[in-house]
């Protein structure tokens, strides 16, 4: 059978299966947003997201960008966990003719990502291959305990975001059709210049409420039914309270584009959390001393899947293996 | 410029010059095997390793042999460094007509190295790509102080190998040339099966007695150079000390290969250590009870480089951004 037949999700899923672990390993392969490993007394996480050029780099995209986008990816990860980011690798597959000056501004890209997190790139390869490749690693610590898995959520629990959704996927759909962009700086920055909720994900964690959560990259609505299948839950949302900007509302507007390509569609890297109710104000008041925000979007049920103003909805989210940007 | 007429070595260093670092990291980008973090009163060990079937992948290799020279080449640095395996990552670029059944076959050669080094895979990520690469990430610890550095080495040092030179290099010729390997089984099976030394490794680091170290994946006289550069000493090796196989000298022989070629490439897995004399007898011994072995083939003097029967040589190593395998 070809990868292609199967896609990414069922690939892992039998790549997996089965494999060796030990007792220190406290989230394996395919488990969670990123690996969970006991270490001295804590507790070591780490992530690795690989990039390639021909599926994710839309032209136009600047080698700044390039950089920024692969190292908050795997930053996200580590936000999504409740981590503080430590150290970041980088290894790189360069084509024998790519022009070293890219590959400096695609280094930069990253290091301003790395001073912003305080992650240090402290290690990596470069090999020769056919196109552009980027391979990302975060590693973070965390405290016993403390981090946000995919599998806590309850029957009762308060469903929420931190912060707007579809403006990346809009950005990218702009940069693809190459729309004049000078109208949506908003959605379009959003796609090229992301951030990692870093400081939402450590104040939740530090919470110590059992909270259950994870990035949106590969959209809200595959997120939540990720975290009804770990949990055993339905998480049922209430798509008038998803917050979109007004620039997403009015570019969807305008260019005929459905509620649920935004809903469906990745590039946004914020959380996606779930949270006992009588923690619910402790959480969110925590979050914002921290800068950031919780906006409450829906709530766990008994029962598997996900609702989306009570329909039963099916979100596949973006397999590259299937899919591609051209 | 083009990547290739920089070269991979002064790219690298071209790359991660002025990078954002902090104190936590006591070896960054560029300045040893691998990695070193302090964490939580232990230190962490991190190092990427990534390869590309059009650049290190010769035809005839079996899926299985590919996913456990991966896995060997990222569990070999954390052995020059004397870590303790602790965790692997290992991310794919997969071109979409891929054929599972050979992906299951790299796994399951990945998955024996983790059960054989106790290094569970624990993460990675899949995604679509122009040719099959893997990114493979091995995660270390260590007791604080223990690392084996690159650049302890002084005048006076006893240089010593762990093993056999060249016969994995052997074997990569006869693969590459079409060659019978059924006469020079131990060659081929060098390159094909190659194991990482990380109890000799462990056994170094525990007699902390500030040895310095590397693998020779890059050949034997380049990571001498390496040794040399980054400790500011001169390598003087004895080359009538060097071990060579039976199979290698008889290989040599018929096919008119010049020892040099042997110490030149690379692809075994042995560790190249600088030990002060004083220490010497007692690290090989605890390398012996560890069952390793340690051979002397030279020793550090003041001055820079490396001498090779009293003769200065200029080892370059294996490049792969202006080399190919074909």
């Amino acid at each position: 059978m070809k990868a292609s037949e199967l896609g990414e999700r069922k690939l892992i899923e039998l790549l997996t299966r089965g494999l060796y672990t030990n007792k220190r390993v406290l989230a394996g392969a395919g488990e969670d947003d990123a690996a969970l490993i006991s270490f001295g007394g804590k507790e070591l996480v780490a992530k690795s997201d690989v990039m390639f050029s021909s599926t994710h780099f839309p032209k136009g995209m600047k080698p700044e960008q390039i950089g920024r986008k692969v190292a908050v990816a795997n930053i996200s990860d580590l936000a999504a966990m409740g981590a503080s980011p430590l150290a970041t690798l980088f290894s790189f597959g360069i084509p024998p003719q790519f022009d070293v000056n890219k590959l400096r501004g695609i280094m930069r890209g990253i290091n301003q990502v790395c001073m912003e997190y305080n992650a240090p790139l402290v290690g990596g390869d470069t090999k020769k291959a056919k196109e552009l490749s980027i391979c990302g690693i975060a590693l973070g610590e965390i405290g016993r305990g403390e981090a946000i898995r995919r599998c806590n959520a309850r029957a009762g629990d308060v469903v929420a975001v931190t912060g707007e959704i579809g403006n990346a996927a809009l950005g990218l759909m702009i940069l693809l059709k190459g729309m004049k962009s000078g109208r949506y700086p908003k959605l379009v920055n959003a796609f090229l210049n992301p951030s990692a909720r870093v400081k939402e994900g450590r104040a939740i964690a530090k919470c110590r409420v059992g909270a259950t959560g994870m990035d949106i990259t590969d959209g809200l609505l595959f997120s939540a039914g990720e975290i009804a299948r770990m949990s055993g839950v339905c998480l049922s949302l209430d798509s008038g309270r998803i917050p979109l900007s007004k620039e997403a509302r009015k570019f969807a507007k305008e260019h005929n584009v459905k509620e649920n390509y935004l809903l469906n569609n990745g590039e946004d890297y914020e959380l996606i959390v779930s949270i006992r109710r009588e923690s619910f104000e402790k959480v969110k008041s925590r979050v914002e001393d921290a800068g950031g925000a919780l906006f409450e979007i829906g709530k766990a049920l008994r029962g598997r899947g996900v609702l989306l103003d009570g329909k039963k909805i099916d979100a596949v989210g973006w397999d590259s293996l299937k899919s591609s940007l051209a």
